[in-house]
Order: structure tokens, then sequence, then C-alpha cells
């Protein structure tokens, strides 16, 4: 059995996930749960920490690195955002370091800001570490779908820029709490209504949102598709609107997208590029701890 | 007094508003109650007619024209919708003539419908009659704020086309549903912070909604702008939005954008086509019981 030499904590607000990492950055065990931050009862950060790893290091003596949404406000320790351009050395660079009440040292991962050429903020907390992990080189664009996609715009091996979209966040608003609740509900798969949506979403660079929201409402009531369609429908609304809108933010990079993400997730967005053109590749999963390790590394911590 | 010749129902899913029209179109008495098609118990819309009505025409004699959302799947009487262009008379051509268990003879007045250039399909229940109400004639632009606001071009005396944009029911469900509603429930009234949304919805060209939306949420937490402001930003974000993909509509329009709503929503409209420097004029209220007693009178129902 390999040596273990770095525990990594990936936490977001809805997820727990833990690696007990090798000198190499192969991992030896893993753990997993539903134990996100917005499930600690009374901020007992240390106490889920403690029992996910419990067996692994009980000297508490192997160095600890930790990302994601646990940085945030809302989080167990708030740190600055570093700025970009970043990449994996920016990052060691900027770690926290933080000793808890039981004597466990950990270095906390801080999330990245950019400002638009017009001055708009845009931050990421979790993926400036995936990113990390690919450790892709050269002029590189990446899609991360989720509740807030990520865009990221990658140059030499640092992110130099990226855009963020709140597209699942405001996919599961319009879907249950909008007139279009009225049919979403009885959800099928319909991938031909999710292509339709992606080109609609798409047109127009991606704008007339709000428009062609109320047009799904109205196409049903017009019996122009089934209602029972208009979830995927939305879905691929809402991604097209979102590829659209990311297609002007790195219009040199001629290399394939880069798709960051979950099985599924990944999968639909793989389909919604298909039709509109845009080359992709998926990258391999576990970037996260794959990430913290190279951070961990640059700091000297392995 | 004068004497009582029409009875007008302006029915939508959370309103009931009912008046007492004289031979010229005057209203000699009114009522209006939260009894709206969603608040209708048991599907008993007779009842809730008949009370609202009493002591206004005894022997159910008076002619009764009523429109709004009453005429949806999920109102009283569905009507199908009446194909653009239509004004007056071609809506007074199509009334839906319905007897009540109780004996009383009710005109439904349907809503209309429209095919975009490209076939997408968009409708409208109410507002047809509230348009018919202004009497407006030559090219004119309206737009009609709300849930699922309108903007309606007008030719001669007909609707010539409209376009719905999901603006009301959209903004409730990100202030609510999404990582916005964070900070959205310390509203303060901005007029600053709305300006600001507004001017960031209309860049170009209302394209990039799901990024902007995520930026408010980035601004906030860089300090870019204090928290409780958020909501008056989204605000303006989606009205700002909902002009720029109006703007294209009716691009040969050249006369003022007409107003049409109730008087704190067409304030709110009023200040955006400020910031965007379009000119616009507000449309005298209770214009749906003038468009019933026009549409009743083309019909010869006075």
């Amino acid at each position: 059995m390999s040596t273990a030499k770095l525990i990594g904590i990936d936490w977001g607000t809805t997820s727990f996930r833990a690696a007990l990492m090798d000198g190499g950055g192969g991992i030896i065990d893993r753990k997993a749960s539903g134990e996100g931050l917005l499930a600690v009862p009374d901020r007992d950060f240390e106490g889920v920490l403690e029992r996910a790893v419990a067996g692994w290091d009980e000297g508490r003596a192997l160095p600890l690195v930790a990302s994601g949404m646990v940085t945030s406000r809302t989080g167990w320790v708030e740190t600055p955002y570093l700025p970009c351009p970043a990449g994996a050395g920016e990052l060691a660079g900027a770690l926290t370091r933080f000793t808890t009440a039981g004597g466990r040292r950990i270095a906390f991962i801080t999330g990245l800001s950019y400002r638009n050429p017009d001055g708009a903020p845009d931050v990421m907390r979790g993926e400036e570490t995936q990113i990390a992990g690919l450790a892709l080189h050269g002029l590189r664009l990446a899609v991360m779908p989720g509740t807030h996609s990520k865009w990221v715009r990658i140059d030499g091996d640092q992110i130099a820029a990226f855009r963020s979209a709140m597209t699942g966040d405001a996919f599961a608003a319009l879907r249950d709490h909008t007139v279009l609740k009225l049919t979403t509900a009885d959800r099928i798969e319909a991938q031909e209504a999710f292509a339709a949506g992606v080109a609609i979403g798409a047109a127009e660079g991606g704008a007339g949102l709000l428009g062609k929201l109320f047009r799904q409402r109205a196409g049903s009531l017009m019996g122009d598709f089934p209602a029972y369609e208009t979830a995927e429908r939305l879905s691929g609304l809402m991604i097209g609107t979102e590829i659209a809108e990311a297609r002007s933010f790195a219009p040199d990079v001629d290399r394939p997208v880069v798709i960051v993400g979950g099985e599924a997730l990944a999968a639909r967005y793989g389909v919604a590029l298909d039709v509109l053109g845009i080359a992709h590749e998926t990258a391999p999963v576990d970037a996260a701890f794959a990430g913290q390790f190279r951070i961990a590394k640059a700091a000297g911590l392995v």
C-alpha cells in the first residue's frame, strides 16, 4: 500500500468529498457524503471533518488542503478572492492556514475573482482547483456546467478570465416557480425537444430570453408541442442561451471546448454543443483532488 | 342617475373587477375584490359573479361582457384565440355567448394570438380589451407591464402584432428562489440601483442575461454595491432587458411608447424608459371597461 502524504477535502454547499492521497497524487481511499456546508449543524465543521477522515490520520500529522464553498461567507473560514490571472502557483502562494480546536492544520485554497473589461466582477470558489487539476496548457476554453456555470479561459497554465452564468439556478426557479410550472412537472426525456430549446436559446446571440421563456408557454397553449416537453425545452433554452452568451468570450480559442463536470450534466452540454456545431471534449473526473495535489505540491506541503 | 345599459367584468387570475355602465360607457358603479380565478372555490364562477353584481340587475336583463383570464384553460369558459390583426370590430365578431345555470347571458371576449415571423407563437387574454379601450389610432407601440408584460404594435385601430416577456414572473422566481434570495429579502427603494440595473439589462441588446444575473451576486460579494440594493438592481435588470428585447420589435414607430398599467408599475417603467432615453406617455386607467364598452357596442349589445 502506498504511503499517505496528503488529505484533500472538496467541500461544497450540498456535498462533502475527501481523498487520502499518496506522494504522487494517487488516491488511496476516499469518502463522500451529503454533508455539504448547508447540512452542518451548529457550524460544527470540525466534527464533520474529523468523523469523515477518522482512521486515515489519527495523529493529525498529514497536511490537509480544502477547497470549494467551504471558504465562502456561508462556509467555515472566509478567505478573500485572488484576482486573475492565477494558476496552481498563485493559489499555492495564497493558501489560508488554519488550525482547528483539535490541533489539525488545514490549508484552505481560496477562490478567484475576475473583472470584466466593463468593470463588472465575477467570482468562483472550487472551480479554480478543478482547473488546476486538469493541467491544461496552451489557450483553452473550459465549461463547468452547474448551478452557476463557469466558462473559463485558460492561457498557459493560468486561468486568465472567466464568466459565470446563473443557468442551473435560474432553470430550477423558472421551472418550479413561474407559469411554466403548469407543464414542467410532467417531465419526460425528449432529446428533440431539448435540441429545439438549445437552438432557440442560442438564436439572436442569446438575446431575447424573457420573450423566449413566455413563448414556451404560448407554444404549449397553441399546440405547437406537447405540454410534457416543456421542461426539456426549457433546459435546452437555458443552456443554449448560456453557450451563446459565452461564445463571444473567447473568440480566439480554436481548440475544442473542454467540458468539466458530472457525467449527466456533461453529456447534456455535449449534446447542446453538438446542436450548435461547437467541437468539445470531456475532462477526466476527480479534477478537484488532482488540483489540490498540484497546489499542495507547489506550496511545499507534499 | 344615468340608466344602466351594460355590465363589464374584468376577471383575472388574482383579481375580480366589475363595472355598471350607462349608454355612453360612463361608469355608474363598480366593484372590485381579490376573488380572482384562483380564489374561486369549486369552480363556482357563477356564484362569485352573482354576489358581486347583486343589486345592479335583479332581472338579469342587462348585457354582460367579460374579459381576461376568465376565458383561459384555467378559467370559466375556454375560448379559442383570435389571430392578429384584430381590433374592437374583430373581437366583437368573435364573442363567445354563454348562458349561466341561473339564466344570465354572458358574452366572453376572447384573447389574441400572434405568429412571429419565425413561426413562434404568442398569446394574450385581457390586454386586447384594454387596448381596444384606449382607442389609439395611427402607428403606436404600447407596453403593458406585468407578470407577463406585453409590447403591442397598434396599426390603425387594430393590434397588428405583439410580443410578451416573462418579466414579472421571472423576476419573482429569481428574487425568491435563486442565490439572489440571500440578499433580495432586505429590499429597500433605491432609484439609483434600479437605474443601474436598467442600463445593465439593456446593454448588448438585452443579451447576456444569465451572466448579468450572476454578476449581481458577484458584485454584492465583491463590495461593489450594498447587498440590500440587490432586489432593486434585479428589478431594473429585468425591465431593462425587456425594453431592449422589445426595441427591435417596432423600429418604425416614432411616437412615444404608451404605458398601460397600474400606477406603481407604470411609474417604474417610466423611470426605466427615461434611463434609456425613450419617450413615453401614460394611458388613462380603466381601459378594460372602456374596451368592453366599445366591443359591446360594435357587437350591437348596447
